[in-house]
């Protein structure tokens, strides 16, 4: 068995200013997403839940209305389903933490 | 909503050189881990998926008898059930992702 390593994941631009990297386990996804300053992830809900940790720069979230700003180091939880969004007002890498695995993703 | 900021996630010490923040979602833990070099996790098991994200340091992991030493930013997926024990080669930080939320440690 070997280990992943973030630096030999596939990074793929989704848009311009937003890069993804992932990895599935049979239960779980792991993310890393990179956003370059103003981009933003528009509101979205999946029935999967997650946990979002900031790793660097700032994030500016929208949790069903409620405002939200992460700084490195925060870890939020989003229930599943709960209707969520995102803009980056730096630079900024996060790391998402999917159960049950996105079979969306895959 | 608040997020958790691990500077703000109690700390405990489980033995000398070993230290434990977590939280728990509910479906998911999440722990960081604190190893001082030398110091082992011993051989264990438990039901719970888990990926194991190396932060900082050097760790040898021992995956029902395979060696594998970690690097920052290597992720290690461990499937439920497998026997896996881990020592630190220097000051090292982990961050374990797991689902379901591990009950026995609430």
């Amino acid at each position: 068995m070997q280990p992943y390593n973030w630096d030999g994941i596939p990074e793929v631009e989704l848009s311009p200013g937003l890069t993804r990297q992932m990895i599935h386990t049979p239960r779980m996804t792991i993310l890393r997403v990179r956003f370059k300053k103003g981009v933003a992830s528009p509101e979205h809900r999946h029935v999967h839940e997650q946990v979002t940790m900031l790793a660097s720069g700032a994030m500016r979230f929208d949790l069903a209305g409620e405002k939200i700003v992460l700084r490195p180091g925060d870890l939020l939880p989003i229930p599943s389903n709960l209707p969520h969004g995102a803009e980056a007002l730096e630079d900024s890498v996060l790391i998402d933490v999917f159960t049950p695995a996105r079979e969306d993703l895959m």
